[in-house]
């Protein structure tokens, strides 16, 4: 369970629309959407919690550095103007909207359409939450659109702030970089986190393999799927990036480009060595259920196999025949008890030997 | 079974027969073959429901942008006569008749023939309900065969008839892809269906694995098989037609195509995901099955360890030797219960230990 | 077993010896060899069942597009006559008579060598039957060494005796075309009774697995196997033929064999299909052992856990000690029966409520 | 074991030597490296079974064609002299000396260097004797390196004495072919016989499957994955031959080089046949087991669920109550009997229904 | 567990802090960061064990070529001055500092950075010890950083000061290449000891497998799964090594750089077929399981089959009733006997005939 279920949201009544009606799919939001939005330059920094759609547009429409925060896209009027403000097709405000679209990338002539997933692993479950974040690069200004309140960004808000680091002395396409290496650099982190619960599981199937640990397992490769779904593609993403000359990146980011390249090579090299350790784990499992049943056939062997033959035994001196010598003899009794003492031991001897117990 | 049984219906008829030969090979329908037909330009539409062949033909000749739709293409002669007034060639005419063919895409001069699968994914079954359409697209027109009546393709009508969107305004190529868009979308919502359907059997198996559950799950591998026959080459199909320039295709389109190229690419990571759960609910399954296994050899296990051995006990007491001193001892018979009883506590313990129950 | 056993015959003989040793490589075959002809044009056709060299050599010159089919290539003289006629390399007939050869074409300034197998599947086996027929394309004369008598090749005589479809009035390169389409479509037509096998073989392993069943899937593993060997590489000899320009074919035939390629393209998925359905079939079977050794344990658990307990009830009441005062009372047998009854009661109770029967 | 026990030998004796150092890394040899060599040309042969280094370095200088072939690589100083008479790079003679070479191909302006590995498959065992050829291919000479006396190639030899095809009308290149074709017809002869084993084995394991047989099936895949290992490169290795243009090769040997890379790509097919079938044969050895397992457990059911129930009666009989009415009626003994053979009988029929035996 | 525990030692501080900024990632260092030198030319070595930063930057800026090995990269702030003092990009600076790098290369004007690792696998334990080496190629210079003391590189330091090979000839770019070629040497040692080690693990599953050893494959599964991480990306950087034009690597040594690559390949090639082998171990593992409990299986099945109707026969003879003639027979008694051997003498054929025994 758990991978697609939000997909169907709004799918079904999206089907049969024109192409580039404008439908929000993803899950259900209650939450106002708001815009914040920051314009700075080397000197100065201008930010705004609730920034209104007009202040927005003289922003964008400014000279300065801008920029613009929505979070939640499920206001599909409010989404609507601002892509026509900056001049979007309408198919890529229809990509805006579809909060399950696969990480992607568009050029245009003036701007770029950047999509992305921001991962969080929570503490306490194993399923990964993700929001979507769309990006649009224009020469002056980045907009970023968000599933809800709530992000990694605030270090780089920090940094602008500050004025650390060289992004305030930076364009847009130096912000732009500044926010996927943050939303990148978090997938590595993730990876690790997984990395540390999969030697946990390790650990307890070992112990006590159950049916509840195959699930675990399999969950965990679904998270490991939906991880890869995730960052393979933007490997592509950045790619293109790096490849594709357009007037609004400038040349002297291609280096931190290539540096974020590095990165999603290094977690989708992660994603795979985390899914061989899962496929281990199950070896782990099955084995840990194999001699788990051999440990309980042994017990029953063992038993069976020293208790059985004595039994007959005492069966055969419990017959009635009127014709028993054995039974008038007096040593009768304590022989019969020696007999079984030492087929008893024989029967230990020969399990000890073949290392059953 | 499912997956092929159609396939043979007339091809071994069709063996030896010079190529070009018009055969229809597919399901044997008993419908009669009709035509549907819309001409529209941006101000007026005309429709016709059983439209003859003749009105057919100067519709298609007509200047306004026509959609030809023919429900069963098992009138062969009819086929060809359509086929001949807009000039296929008789190895398209061919193609358009046999209903198993493989997705894809021929360009010709002044028309193209693309060939896709309109799925259904049946309440009660889990076998898909393909079946075949095929497009030609001209300059003003596109021709659609469909093997029976019934289709997706509603919403475009609709579309038509209200003027929504710009389908009315635009030219055949539209037309075309807004049909295509239908057919897409419709992989997506399958896969949603699929993804819930698979998540239920996952359910039903942790409670109580049985062979019909093995079956199920190859039913599904077979459906998820058939699904990624008819959804991976759409992918080559779709990346043709963006990248193909011809004369009745314009340029303006290509990005509506771009973004059906995405919903392919997504069809297929779904495609590929859920075929990775069916692989984890395998494991589920045998892991039940053996799980199971362990539950029942427990329960002889316990049964058998606790109780031989006390019957081994009775068994020595009901020897019938005449020199038994425990026999006419006044306490023995409740000793060896007492023995018998702590012999039991300590098995129980031994088996608690171990976690057995 | 099988795949390969053919392939030994005169392997081994042949090393050592020059390259471009004419050395028949096959299975040994004691019919003579034979030769037929057929000369036609659109007005006239002469057939030839039992062409002498000469005659053969004779319409081969001749102006009219000429057929020449060998019956056989263990006659390496006769071979070797045949080729410096027409003047083959002597590495080309090495290839011809080696009929274990991969399927492969090779392009040469005024004919081909084209290597595909001709496949029959046998009502009773599930080996596969396989030929190998070697084409030579020349400008006027198609040239087809067969291994023995007997071929697929009925429908094209038909066709031209008849001077049905185009066959009589096109050149020898649609000769060429019509008998290697009707050696792929063949294929198709064995995929589709593989399919319909295996659909069989799983209804009976679903009934009732043995150590056969797995035998009759690792045979159809073969045979699959045999049939990705066969029909993969073909994809590559249609692909060149499609692409590589040479004089002896013209241009008009490209689309014919584009519709052979497809037609490969869709044999190679099946055979995808059919691997994995076998696939699917391993896991049946397995389940299947697993189900019966679940039911057979159960079957035992059940019987000795109920039964194990009332005797050993049995037995304490066996014993003989003189101290037993539930022997002397009146109630005692009845009183034991009841409670041996309802443990047995209480025993099925469980046993049912664990959905054991 | 074994696939590359031999690899370290003299590798880390190597560690640390400057690049280019000349070190014998392979078996240790005590044999003494020998030099046969032959000079021809059409009309004249001359053979020397020992030469000295001088007639050597005078035939190798010489007009005529001349192949030098040396037995063994383990005399570092020879190896070293030869090589810089001939003008070989430091790092070539250093990758002769290295016997744990991976076949590779590298072309120089005046002679190219070629190794790769000689085959053979033991009567007894399934270790593969590998021995490495390295081939000096200029103008006028070939010098192949063995790693000891006793090759493959006296089929060559003996063209060359008798004269048969080609070979003393041709050059260098051609002798180079030809060397080659010997070794690789042999991997396929080699291909054959293994086939052969692993249906052999099959049928071992069908009808008793061991430890050992798994053992054996774990060494043919060794055996096969060296055999992967031989083959594959030499894939590149011709391709590249047959791509390269240089000018001690001339332009009329390549069609036999297209042979050989047909052979080669046979091999291959042939080695992943015989993957897939070992794969096959795990499946048939665990199902063997589970089948052995399943028949001791039907054995023990069958006699377990007989006789428990029986005994259990036989218990309740042998109770000692003084108010058992039964015992003393007359026909008692018999009735019990009779009960008895009819629970037995029913028993086998329900055994029989399950198809148990 | 193991393989990434490391990672996360600063990845998390690092979070959110502009890019460029220089933070150590890596394990714990305590030792002083140490940096040796060593300046030459083909007449004159000089060098130093404990440079100053100041000597260093000297050394660098002289005409003499100069090799800079930097022991630990903890101390950011020298890390950070040498870089500067070189003139790396603050980013080439980060990878330097981020010891959990991919190996990988990167080009610039006037030096290249190239980051590999350096393995080692310490006697007791398969974890791999692995060490990132990062490497400045300049004109003159070599500049390496290391994670701490102790190297491979004493072999270079020796022909260095012994003047062996023609490495104090050389320039920069062969001392690179020398250094390289002794990490990727020990790639193929460790591999030949991993090798040793599996075939050792082979033997003692095969003796008793226990649920350590599936532990045991699992590690070295990580193992092998960590080399093939390391040495995968090395082809890469070698390739690029090789086909990259820069000023700085002069044309001859790349002959020597294709050596190189050959190696790399070979240890891709020995991860593969180590890969397979465990792959195969897992098989006798499971395998050995299997048989163990056919084992125990047979012991039970044996004791049973024979006790049980022996145990049954007694207690027939066991039963009270009154009217039991054969109870007086005279040779009641011995005839039960004979019949108990028969029966126990007919089982045990069956058994030998079964080869349970």
């Amino acid at each position: 369970m758990g991978i697609r279920t939000k997909l169907r949201r709004n799918r079904t009544q999206k089907k049969g629309m024109p192409p580039g009606s404008l439908v929000y799919i993803g899950d259900e939001q209650t939450e106002e959407v708001t815009i914040s939005a920051i314009a700075f330059n080397s000197d100065k920094i201008d930010e705004y919690e609730n920034a209104s759609l007009d202040e927005v547009k003289t922003m964008i429409d400014s000279e300065k550095v801008t920029w613009v925060n929505v979070n939640g896209v499920h206001n599909v009027q409010l989404i609507d103007q601002i892509s026509k403000h900056v001049g979007l097709h309408p198919l890529t405000t229809e990509d805006i909207l579809n909060t399950e679209h696969r990480p992607k990338i568009d050029f245009f002539e003036d701007h770029l359409l950047a999509i992305v997933k921001m991962l969080d692993l929570p503490e306490e479950s194993s399923d990964l939450d993700d929001e979507q974040v769309s990006f649009i690069l224009m020469e002056n200004t980045v907009i970023t659109f968000q599933e809800k309140r709530g992000d990694l960004f605030d270090p780089v808000r920090l940094q602008l702030q500050e004025s650390k680091g060289r992004i305030r002395k930076s364009g847009a396409d130096f912000l732009f970089y500044s926010l996927l290496d943050v939303i990148f650099d978090q997938y590595l982190i993730i990876m690790d986190e997984m990395d540390d619960r999969i030697a946990q599981l390790e650990g307890m199937i070992m112990e006590d393999p159950d049916n509840h640990s195959l699930q675990d397992i399999n969950q965990y490769k679904n998270t490991i799927l939906q991880l890869k779904k995730t960052v393979w593609p933007v490997r592509e993403v950045v790619n293109k990036l790096i490849n594709r000359k357009v007037s609004y990146i400038k040349e002297d980011i291609s280096f931190y480009l290539q540096d974020i390249h590095d990165h999603i090579v290094q977690a989708n090299d992660m994603v795979e060595t985390s899914r061989g350790q899962l496929y281990g784990l199950l070896d782990v499992y099955y084995s840990s259920l194999s001699m788990k049943m051999n440990e309980i056939m042994k017990v029953l062997t063992i038993v069976s196999t020293i208790f059985i033959p004595l039994t007959f035994i005492a069966g055969i001196y419990g017959m009635n025949f009127n014709n028993m010598p054995e039974l008038s003899w007096e040593w009768s009794y304590p022989v019969v008890w020696i007999v079984m003492i030492i087929i008893t031991g024989l029967m230990l001897m020969y399990f000890k030997r073949k290392k059953w117990f």
